[in-house]
This record gives C-alpha cells, structure tokens and sequence, in this order.
C-alpha cells in the first residue's frame, strides 16, 4: 500500500559514514533511504555575545539544501540573499533538539555548530539532520575529551528524530517523498533514549487527527528512534 | 502557585472587540490577559502564482511585533532589513492553521492575508493570533457572502489555539510571560471545534516529558480552546 | 466645500489617551479623527555610538504604518527588507522635531526612541505623531525625574505638527485623505509653543503658490497647533 | 563676517558647463562654488509599471554623492546595500522639484532619469541638483524636440533652488560647508521663474525662527534663484 | 621540496564518481587529491529573458563552499545574506568556461546550470568545479540526446582547468592548499583539447614573473590538463 | 581596419588631470580616449581588523560605474542594493594590483583606500581604473611623506594596465568599446616598470588562442604600458 512497499512501521535502511571530511571535528554523512545529509561539528572557542561570562558553552545548527538535491532545481540561498523561512525553522530545531542532550556547563565557554548539508532529499531531511547532527557532536565531544580540553562528558543522552504520518488513512513510520507530498497528516518527534520527548511538531495538511491518531504517531516514532539510537551508537564506538 | 495566582487549568480573561480598524475586510483586537494582538483580514481579488489557473483562492497571514509590545524595547524588523525566524515561524504557522478550516475553492480566485500585529506581549501571542485571525477572516468572509462575491461558506469549522507548559512540575494552561519564560516544557496546540488537532508544536526546554505528559497537556488544551471557541462565537454573532 | 463639510480653519476632534501600552516608559494613542496613531518612549540606557564621551543623551523616532491602516493594504516593510524612502523621511522628522525642544545635556547619557506606529490612516499621520510623540516624551520624562534620574527637567517647550493645503483653492487646515490626495499643495509645518518654527515642509503638486499662500497656510497651522497645545497638556496633566 | 567673506546676499560663482559627458541625452556639470555636481538626463521608452495605459510620461531623479566628495571618506552606499535615509530624501525631492515644472502629457510615454552625482562637496548640494538637473532635462528635451519624438515643449516653466540659513544671527544666501555645520536653521527652497514656490524645506537646527525670520529667508532665495535661472539660459541656449 | 613530495609537474590524483546525486541531469563527485566537488547539471526548459527569441540556450555556473569544507568553518553566505566577491568571480569564471566549448545554438531554448558545491578544500577547488562540471555537463547531454530532445551534439570540445604556480623558485603544478597559501605566484589556466587557452588568470602575490615565467606556468598547466582530459572521458565513457 | 582607424598597436590618447577634486590626499581624472575614470586615494589612520598589531598598512580599491557612463543608462548598484559580480572582481583586481608595488611595512598602520568611478565609458574601465589609481596613490603618498607622516618610500615601482585582445583576427592594443564588444579574444595586463607581470587576465569569448597568440598580446601590452608609464611620471613631477 505504500509506495515503496515497505510495513507501516517499516523504516528505509539507514548507514552512517563518519569521517566524511577530514577538516571538521566531527563528521558524517547519513544516509536515511535516499535522503542523504552530511552533518559536520565544527568547534570554536568563542560563545556569542548574550552568554559571555556566564561559564557556559552553546550548541547551535545551521542547514542548508544543495541547488538539486532536490527533484526539480531550487534556487541557491545565498544567491537569493536571504534564508527562507523553513530554513530557519528546521535551523532552530537542530539547535533546540541538540542541547536538549547536552550539559552546557559542562562543554565550557567554546561553540559547536552543527552544519547540515542536505545532499539528495527524499523526504525526512530535517529529521535525518537532527539524528546525523547527534553522531557529529559526539565524535567531536570525544576529540575535546581525548585532548583533556574537556573533563567531563556533556553530552547525557542520545537524541533523534523521526518523522510519521497518515497516508491513505494509515499511520506510517519515516516518510519517504512520495508519502510525504500526500500525506494526510505528517508529525516529526525528536526523541530521546529511554522515552522521553523532545519536540513533538504535527501538522494536519489535509485532514485533522485527534488524540488517539496523535499517540499512534508517536508511539511508531518511538520504534524508529530505537532503530536510529541502535545505528548513532554503531557509528561513534 | 502560578504568579499569577490562577488555577492551573484557569485562562486569563479573553475579550475580542471587533470592528477596531475601519478599512479592513474583517477586524478584531483580542485581548488575552495582557496580551493584545490586532488582526485584520484583507481580501485582495490576485493569488499567487503558482495557484493561476486552478480555481481556487489562499489565505495566508503574517506577523509583527511593534517594537515596544515588549518589557524592554526590541529593534524594528524593517529596520533591521529582515524578518527574524521566530517571525516567519509563526507566520507560517498562521496560515497553516486557518487553511486547515478553510476549503479554498470555495473561497475562489482571492486571498486573504491575515495581519497579526502584536499590540502589547505577555506571553502567547501566536496562539493569541491564530484565535483573533479567526474572527477576522469570519468577519471578512461574512462580509464577502453579504455581497454574493461568494455563494457557499468556505469557513467549515473554528480553530483556536492556547499554550500549555509544565511550571514547576505542575501542568498548567494560557502560560503569561512570568510562567513562559520559565517552563520546563512549552507547547502551542492549534485545535478545531470538535476535538479535532490542527497543529502541535511541544518543546521541552529544561525536562523532558514523555506520552503522559503530552496527553495532558493537550487535554488542558481542550478546556482551554472551548472557552476560546465561544468567546469567537460571542464576537462574530 | 470639504468632503467633511469642515469649516477651512477646523481641526479634527483630536483625542489622546495615555498609558495605552503598559511596558513603555510613556505611552498615547493619539485620534486625529479617523487617524490614529500609537506613540511609546522607550528610555535606554545607552546612546549612540558618536555621542559618547559628550555628556549628553539622544532622542530619536521610528515610523512604520501597520499594512492595513490604509484603504488598501499595503506590503510589510519587514517582508519587503527595506524602509521606504517615505518611512525615513518621517522618522528624521520625527527625531528632529522633538530634539528641537530638549535640552540633550539634561536628559543625561541616555537614548529615548519615539515609537510611532500608525494603527489607521486617514491623512496626516507623520504631524499626529509627532505631535503623539511629545506625550509619549513628557510621560516618560516624567517618570525619570520621579525616579531622580533626571534632574532638571529637560523638555523646553511643547512640539506640534499640522498639515495645511489648498483645496480646491481654497486654503484649509488639518487635511484628511480625501483631501489630501486632491490637494494642489499641501504643507507640514511643525511648530513649538509661542509661535516659533521648527520645520516648514510645503510641497506644490499641482499648482504652485506664493509667498502670500506660504503664510496663509502658516497662519492656519498657529490656529491648528494652538489646539493640539491644549490636547497635550491636559492628557499629561 | 561670513567664513567666506560674502555679503550675506551673495552667492557663490555658478558655471555650468554643458555636454559633460557624450552618452547621455542631456548633461552638465554645475558649479557652485566648490560644490560640483554631474546631472545628466537618461531618456527611456518605458515608464513605470503604475502609469501604463494613460498616455503620460516620468521624470524621476537619482542622487549620489562619490565617496571622496567630502573632507572625510564616507563609505559607498552599494558596498553598504543601501541607500542612507538622506539620499532617498533628497532623490524625491529632485523628481518632485522637475516634475513641478513639466507637463507629463505632452512628454508622451518615455521616463526621464535625472542622475545628480556629486563630485565634490561644499554645501548645498541638494539645491545644486536640482539647478543642474533642470539644465540637463533641458538639453535632452530639445533634442526629443529637434529628432520630431516630442511636438510640444512639455517643460513649462524654469525651476531652481538654493539654501538660506540663519548664521550667526544674519539671515545669509547660498550656505557653503562652513556655514551650513554652524547654522542655527538652515531652508531649501525650490522656486519657479516668476516667483513661485514649488518646495520649501526649513528646518531650525539650533535656535527656531519665526513667520518674519521665513520670510526673510524666502526673499534672500528669490535673489539667488534669479541669478540661477540667468545662468540656466545662458547655459543652454 | 613540496610540502608533499611531488615532483613539480606531478599533479594530485584524480578520480570522478559519477551519478553521484540521482536528481540530477548529470553529477559527480570529483576529487583533485583532498579537493572534493560536487558537481550537477541541472537542465530546465526556460532561458535568460535577455536570450528569449534568440533560438539560442545558455550554460551557467554557481558555486560555493560548504561552511566546514576548510581549515576552520567559514560563515555561511546564505546566513551573511549575500555571496562574496571571490565566490561571484568563480561563478563567472565557471560559466565563461564551459560556455566556451558550447554551441549555444544546437543547445536549443535551455538552460543548463552548473551547480559546483565544495564537500571539502585543499587547493584548487575552482578549477577542480570546471573539470568536474564538464562531466556533469556532458552526462546531462548525453541523456537529452538520448531522449531526442537535442539532434546534434552541442558540446564542441573537453575543457579542464587547473592552477600552477612559482613555489620557493620553482613553478610547480596543482597547487595544493599548503602550497597556495605560500607561493610567489598563482595561475588558473582553463584549457581546451587540442592545446587551445580558455581564459588565464595569473597573479602575482609575493613577487611578480616576467614572460618566461607565464610560459613555463603555461606549459605545466597543459600537461595537466591533458591528464583531467584523460579522467573525464574515462568518467564519461 | 580598426573602427577608429588606429594602427593594431597604437593606444588611444592619455591625459591625467592631478587634483581634479580638492578633499582627497591625492586624486586624478584619467581619459583613455572617451573612457574617464575619477580617480582618488584617501587616507585613514585605521586599519582592517585582520591586520592589527602586525604593524602594517593596507591598500584598497573601490570601482564604480556613474549609471550613464555608458550608452544605455544602468540601474544604480546602491539601489538595487548589492554591487555586481563584476563590479567586485574589478575592485579586487584594482586592490592586488597596487599592493604589487606598495611596501606595506613601509606604509604604516594606515589604510589607503582608491576609488575609482567611471565618468565616462568606452572600453578599458577597468585598466584606466588601475593606471590612474597608481596616480592618486602616488600624489597622497608624496603628501605623507611631506608631512613626515612616512619616512620611506613605501611605492617601489610604477604599475599600469591596459587591455589587448583579437579583433578580426589581428591582436590590437587598447580596445575600445567598439572593438571589445566584437573582439574574439579580449585580455587585460597589469604590467610592472621594467617589465614584470603583476596579472593577466585572458579570456577567449569567440575563438580561443595559443601560447603564440598570448605571447603576442602581452608584447602588446608592453608598448602599451610603457606609453603609460611616461603619462604617469609626468603627471606626478
């Protein structure tokens, strides 16, 4: 029933390839079907302006889409001279669900900035982001660690994210482009290992839902997550 | 326990004076507690275009503070020559949320912008948006049918919106500025009479919380979008 | 003769209700007839950045008209990215008129902003906000030398503004939208209590006038201005 | 008594040397004293989007000053991304100042660009343009005249400008730097040949002036805009 | 006496993957030593307004760096809200490039952008985009042939790039960055099969090279190139 | 055969006019034929914040076209908010090249910034730009070194440009518009007294060329400069 024939609660493959680039001090590239995001951690020791002598550090994220990672091509951004509007909401999601994990205390005064490239798009490229961001920041949280720039690890739980929807009346796990284009309902959940909840973002595009399609949603988002925990903790050990 | 001494599962007085600004279509200025929002409905006979060609129409809103709606003065969007993300984020979530009761062919070949200039802040202004936009397009459309440009009724349901957030452990209901800035989790829900749920946007900024904590919060929401629902009813009739 | 049947030397009713935003340290909402205009003063600890060092404070305005005040609405400057020439035109004039009537030593090393935001529009609203702003100035002047961060009081006179013109040849005071798009020429004066001149602004657009219509216009503007004196300090007493 | 040693009713030398440049339709290069201003006129057969259909042309002005016009360098306003509130300012007043002076009718469906690019500084610059700007428009409607595309003269008049101020107490024509940084108020008046205003811009820096004290000012103007408009002939005939 | 040991006329190794991306007309990833490039070719049924009639296509490029490609993260133009000179230059230098072995007229009424997207940096990255948009190109053509859209070949010839420079004394080929940021001198030499020269763009940063020198540069670059012409059709075939 | 009947390497008359505006440290206007470019250099007791603290100065250059320098007139870059492409590679171009002859040491903690806007167009903008900025360096520098403001000559050589290129077949010295609107092949040398490059910029538009016939453009070029050189010294004794 679906189009790619995968079960409703069936997500498409995922691989993380970390070590993408070599300047970066985390890096991966991940894969979530066709949809492909390189996240890179970059560190600097610099905070911004508003939490200067407060003894704490900052996570950020930036995103982007190359010109034709996309079916037809979109126009460049920095062409445009400015950043849409859905880019800027997915950056400050990736900030958001990020420092949700970590201890900002612990990190000291310095910034990591997560850059997700978005690569090839088919669908879930926000999602994929926030789960590839995660791997990054740990790979360069431990580099800080192995050179003794950290005594303590910040990071405190894993983070990813997943996104759901109803199509044709079926609640379905990870949507691919196809489903998402005709999705009745799309919802996106970063979740955090052991259950808990991050951001929950549910748009009813065309039909509503009420609170018994809403927790069917998460509970298959939470499937996924699992899924995903499994294949961030396979990368970075 | 709540500053502002009300139950937890107690809004802050609504009024919404229609008619506040002579040349729209449509015209409301909706207090919610301290926070007051001027919405307007402007009908224009164009569309977008990318909708040429296929009957129907688009209702779309967008969103301001004026500089000083806030405790400390902040600079002018126009000034600064571009429009913040949290702006555009709640720009977009306006629209999505009255096209979710709106069937667009029926609207026709117009738009509809619904302008959300947020008077003075204390804590809910996007939701405070979406419920005054409400009234306004009503106003507007009435107006439309009035005057035959529109045969059937292209409004098919209310839609309101109301923050809830975890203060201090306790679920609470219509968070004011006082509580906002200091919730452990935050979350706007969009509902339409009957139950149904538009939009969920839950952000968990110092705890977690899991499915229990999301499901009440989003039956405060309920109670919450009831009170809102009749005090529209109230202003239209 | 007018479209309002007004007398050639009768002002609007002009009202001004103060204290109509609760966080600016002054606040009216002043009604020129249908015109009305939201003024706040915001006091910040801070001046510009080639004051510092003199010893002395900033007062300075900002302009902006809600898309809808007018009869059509009009593109968000926010949107669009950029002020018009327009906009920057009144915001000097505003920041201009009230420097003419405050002593900058007085007022200490601090910036007031004067905030003009137009709610409705039906002509005249760059001389209704600056004759808004002066209330807005006064309030919040007020309240620093109640606090005793001000001690002499540096407001030296009341400001003022009208527009005059010539209507169908005939000159008349305080034009509305109706005339003032039928103007022949139409000319701002500013002007301070006692009868002295801040600022003429006197555009000819269809005919041009002489130096006798140049002083018919000034003298209806004395009678205008002597009027709107009384409106200011009976809301700020 | 003036830094210049000049009557307080003299005026600058004024050359202007036609033909400046060879590719625009009309072009000169006006001094006035050591303020130097290129005005060239740019003729298009277009006109903008908002005139079509009614059988009437443009005329609009643009203004810039170089970088080094000035003492001290300022920084270009295309490496900056925009234009300063002043420069648009003053480009509006430029277009209004011509079109007070032409019959757009008869200029048929073509736009008129008067490009004003200040050289070199030394006060008066605005009033310079427009002076200069009229002889440009000159040159390129004869030559619409003598090629047959226009069969009436749509200028009707000439127009000029200059500033008056009040230094130190003297009411004086033709401000130069010197005494246009110390003046206590400071006018642009725009005239036509015969002796009508077509703008006055008056602004009390320091010390305001009374209904005497604008008259005094506007007498001085028609002095120095008799000697611009004789110069203006010369120049073009 | 090169930072990595090879011989002066020793380029980097290359290899091309194609089919990188799978929206596009045409991709690879091309890879000089650590510089690695995305480059697609996007095909869309519409051309320049300035083209329109002209029975003609046309060939652009646009390029950027990811924002952690180099040493240490650049900001991202998109977020800057406008691209950089260097970044302007390249884009102009790409599309010059390979519109120089394009027949734009068998092209026929379309356009093809050249999109060049730096995964990583180490030297070289705008040469690297022109060979590499080559392949892109070439793959893009190929399909449109395949389907009929196109009748006769459009692409005349191979271009390829590379840079040379005088490195402590001696030129040497392929810069890479260690060397870059170093040497006397600097060349980019596009070139096309059969010896011809595209465009040169020489520079010298420390000290300046006399006509020998351009020459020795000149036929270092094309024993480059003969190697990238090798790669391409090897990528291609 | 050439358009202006001059023989393929004869250059288009040069004069250099010093002091052609009175506030810059050092200025010229520089005709090429009917290409004038103004051209002055000014100094500021500050430098780019990359440089501070290595006790060295800077040189800059800016480039900028007046809108009807050309044929047609051109939209103002400060309006449309951003320079061009071109107008970027221009100034950099301008930048580099100077600082090929300046001893930055020797200059001092001061930055010398070259604007060069273009009077008048008719090919070579960007190479009389270059020739005559060398001018106005010079001239501001003799006035430091007057001054005492500098001890040594931080000037060490001479440096021109001018453009050569393939027209119909036969290389020419010194395109003018005519011949660089149809030129097959187009370059521009920034040569050094005594015969260094400092940057070749070559660029086959039609046809391209061999090492023969850039060998031939550059000895062009050579003729070309020396004949500048000459102008040079001359203007500045």
């Amino acid at each position: 029933m679906r189009p790619s024939g995968r079960a409703p609660d069936e997500m498409r493959p995922i691989t993380i390839e970390t070590g993408f680039t070599k300047h970066a001090e985390g890096s991966c590239l991940i894969s979530c079907g066709d949809t492909r995001v390189l996240c890179t951690a970059s560190v600097e020791e610099r905070i911004p302006p508003w939490l200067r002598g407060k003894g704490e550090g900052w996570v950020t994220g930036e995103y982007s889409m190359l010109p034709r990672a996309t079916h037809t091509r979109g126009s460049r951004e920095a062409a445009r001279g400015k950043q849409s509007g859905r880019t800027q909401e997915i950056q400050r999601l990736i900030g958001r669900s990020l420092r949700a994990v970590v201890d900002l205390k612990k990190l000291g005064e310095r910034q990591i900035t997560l850059d997700c490239d978005v690569i090839q798009a088919d669908g879930g490229t926000r999602t994929a982001s926030i789960s590839g961001a995660w791997v990054a920041l740990r790979l360069a949280v431990n580099s800080l660690m192995a050179s003794g720039d950290i005594k303590q690890d910040p990071i405190e739980k894993q983070v990813a994210a997943i996104s759901c929807g109803i199509y044709q009346g079926t609640p379905v796990l990870d949507l691919d482009y196809a489903e998402d284009s005709n999705a009745d309902a799309d919802a996106n959940f970063v979740l955090i290992e052991g259950g808990q909840i991050a951001e929950v973002q549910a748009t009813a595009e065309g039909a509503t839902y009420d609170e018994e399609g809403l927790l069917r949603l998460l509970r298959l988002a939470k499937i996924g997550c699992d899924g995903i925990f499994a294949a961030q903790l396979d990368a970075v050990k």
